[in-house]
């Protein structure tokens, strides 16, 4: 009858994984476990480690562990994969595509190896074939493995309304349905500032440009970092994923889900708005989209059925 | 050069001033000064006590006292007025108006003269006539006289939505125009699940039951608790303005304004929706209105300036 | 494997009680179940529903019902007994232990009845009584039984340190032991300021007055609230003792916890320093004393003894 | 009589930097400008960029921008330093201190040009010797310059102390003397779990064990990192200092504080209790030593004067 702590793992110990661990710790969410490969595993200790230090001062109270072992992420209740390589120059898109695909097989047999119950939340790129490839290799109902993208692409669409605006990041509330990157479909007619449509407030021509920052967003901040890509912004929202699950909040949240029928696709992940709670996918919401919505969504699935055949 | 804590006083030490002291001083916006009749000094005096005491397990670091003092509340940057009776049996509405008036007026000349640029946020029904006394009598400018009650309106709504939808209220955007109560105006088509607009995810029945129970909100508590009124949505709804004009946040939120011409009204004030920030009302935002609410919003100002009358 | 939310009832609808609902709410460590008895069911629920419409606006995701039938309760994971009646002029103090033990005796059944393997924890007084036969009525382990004082009087405490030192409250650490009230054992050679022990920073004079302050706590708060005793601090103390079993904190806190053999005592709950965690009552510890300290405790056990002497 | 929402700038878009601005923006503290050479002007924005980008999921309101700029950094209220350089491998330590010496006089005139009343945190290793650059180079009162390295080092011992016990971190509360490294003075009789002398809860042997590795906790992490150096639990301290400041709360902390006969010395910096509110440097606490904490903090001391001497 004892309350144990929850506990969560990581995959992948860079600045994306490192920073998402900070933050489940931060909001005392559970225990983390933060995993790299046996060669980076000194330094994945290492962050956990400074970590740990921080908890004193932050008042956070979490044990936060660094491994290269996947023994010691036995009876997670999630697990987060940010593991995989970034698209070298001169790499071919499907090069990247077999290598992740393979990394995420390997890593999601020692995953269900050692929590066969966990849900999994993935954010590697591309991240909906990515997904697709954990869920096959799982056994996992298709509940417990989702993908992240839509609340990182909403959060980039709201941080440029509110600047666009001058107001509160807290009263935007943006939407945004389909793939990652180009294939994106911001729905503008579902997206307020404090419940006013933004069309009232802001320019077409404006709200053009904001979109296209938005689909180019990862790409704003790799161009700016020069060596990397971004990790806070995408932390964050495995982080608000994650609350969702371990707390049971049903929130309705976009996610890369599995599809059987919903829009009129099936066996593909796609991103949808769903409700996130402690089942994982509690439900799937189905909207009614104009024709240029549909036409920008039908473009969205067929970009990853692309990807998918790359991996067969 | 020395930074100098925040300063709130909050007049009137009943259920729903203390709540308000309490939560100013959760979120460590400043130091709050409880302040009540000399008659009720003690009493307060425990409260704010009672409060402090609470501080070294909760966490925050505020000074909270209670006094029957005004010189206690010397250059205070935001009084909160929640001072003033409720309506008894037997008694007309215009006693009522008038006596609470009265009140306004003593309270009103006691703040401005220990803090003669603090802004102030009313909540004492009704809230759009004692809102317009105050700022009458203080001499203060419009931006710095502000009422609450669409940020409690909207939470109302907001609620009843999640419970139907069964899913978080963090996710859940109302809208609410025009005065308190019957007169209130709210906005369905303004109003969303995570972006997605409420007509589309309930039954125009159940929508209209949402907004008849908002519209009784308060009466719906009043008749549960049997003695008394609604504290706690109420005081969170305070200190929401109190810490978007402490952080200057520009927050999107409604609030009671003195109109100069916006929406078709001058010299009254009434449920708008503003930006408030560091100068306290910053900006009223206008929207076009269908015709079936302007004549609501119509309706609203109009009970609004008969409760005025009274006034006269 | 679908992660369900905590719950926590709270048994007592008064300030303390709903002051303590509030405070789980706010932190989101559960759904939240308010029980009062049958005459009091409406103002319970509109208590909670007024909290339930606060949580939009401060940001917690929780569940809050008010309710006059123990079904409700089920399953819960801790429940909160604050019930009880308050000392009434003219009523021995054998009268008020006999009543709150009958009180006790009639909720504990309807506690166990529906959440068999629930945490209890105890604030109504005589509270080392009512702890007591709480027990014994439940026939839960002595791990899943404790009461609080001494997360209150520490804090207390603090307070009075930080305002005579004028330094912030984050940094005082206060001990207490023993019994509430007049029998507590302020023990302040473990008292400290930022480490540095008060008797550094502090003369004796005032060190004295302040232990006797604390000591006088409640009182003082009575006196001044002229009409009912403190409830914030009381709810905050409750909900820090919540948090520390449901997120398995195995924090370091002074409990009312079941005596056999420690400190000399046994079949009796005292005021003892212990690990609170996710078992309930982890480990007491065991100090070494001084002989004026052992004497202070021998009284207080004494006291606690004799009370429970009414009961038999 | 605008409220203006207060400003903090981060020198250094490092790790540790990086970090410090998320932090500080995670609590609402101010806005925060962080600043790095020309050479590194698009990764600092591209970081500043993306921890806005986090912003509407984390649910904080905070402008955070990157920039090489000074002219951005106007009026800050307090000023972060986290530049230098780290000894790489065939460096003196003589050539170490000099070159961090210059860039803290040259990153000094910068900060003191466009905010002449700011306060300013150093990190910059040596820390002490840093510190008194920059004092004297700013011009700035001796309550506006300060050292971080006790938070730190203190954080790190009690992290080891919560491990050992297998208590929370929460119950912790450690004491550090003197400079950082191996010069540190932990002061053991000053350390508690809950306010237990650590000496009553641990052997001796396993206490000189946490002390040692305490001393040595900065080359833990380098040590695991491989390539650079702890920034997590540095982040978290320079916060903890910034918020004490600027909310104003008179925090016990320890500090690199300017010494003018306090303990003995003057015309040093060295670390020392302190009270940190709205003005810097409130005071200092001069704490009775025991001959080997005296001996111990002269060595300190000493070590000090050696790394000032190789400036002149």
């Amino acid at each position: 009858m004892a309350i144990k702590r929850k506990k969560v793992s990581v995959i992948g110990g860079g600045f994306t994984g490192a920073t998402t661990a900070l933050m489940v710790a931060q909001k005392e969410l559970a225990d983390v476990v933060l995993v790299d490969i046996p060669d980076m595993e000194d330094p994945t200790k290492g962050k956990a480690l400074d970590m740990l230090e921080a908890s004193p001062i932050q008042g956070y109270d979490a044990k936060i562990t660094g491994t290269a072992n996947y023994e010691d992420t036995q009876d997670s209740d999630i697990v987060i994969i940010t593991a995989g390589i970034a698209r070298k120059p001169g790499m071919s898109r499907d090069d990247l595509v077999n290598t992740n695909a393979k990394i995420m097989k390997s890593v999601t047999k020692d995953i269900v190896k050692y929590s066969p119950n966990t849900a999994i939340i993935v954010l590697t790129n591309p991240v909906d074939a990515m997904t697709y490839t954990i869920f096959k290799e799982s056994g996992l109902p298709k509940e417990r493995v989702i993908g992240q993208s839509g609340v990182l692409d909403t959060a980039r669409f709201n941080t440029f309304v509110a600047e666009e605006l001058n107001i509160s990041v807290k009263d935007i509330t943006g939407f945004v349905l389909g793939g990652h990157g180009d294939d994106m479909v911001p729905l503008i007619r579902y997206s307020f500032a404090g419940g006013i449509p933004l069309q009232k407030l802001i320019s077409k021509d404006r709200l053009d440009a904001i979109v296209e920052r938005t689909r180019k967003g990862g790409g704003e901040i790799v161009g700016l970092l020069g060596n990397g890509s971004a990790y806070y912004a995408p932390a964050a929202s495995l982080t608000v994923m994650t609350e969702a699950i371990l707390k049971d909040q049903r929130r309705l949240l976009p996610t890369i889900a599995y599809l059987e029928g919903e829009y009129g696709y099936s066996n593909i992940y796609l991103g949808v708005p769903t409700i996130i709670g402690g089942n994982g996918l509690e439900e799937i919401i189905e909207l009614d989209l104009t024709d240029e919505e549909k036409a920008a969504l039908d473009n969205s699935a067929k970009s990853v059925k692309n990807v998918l055949s790359v991996l067969e």
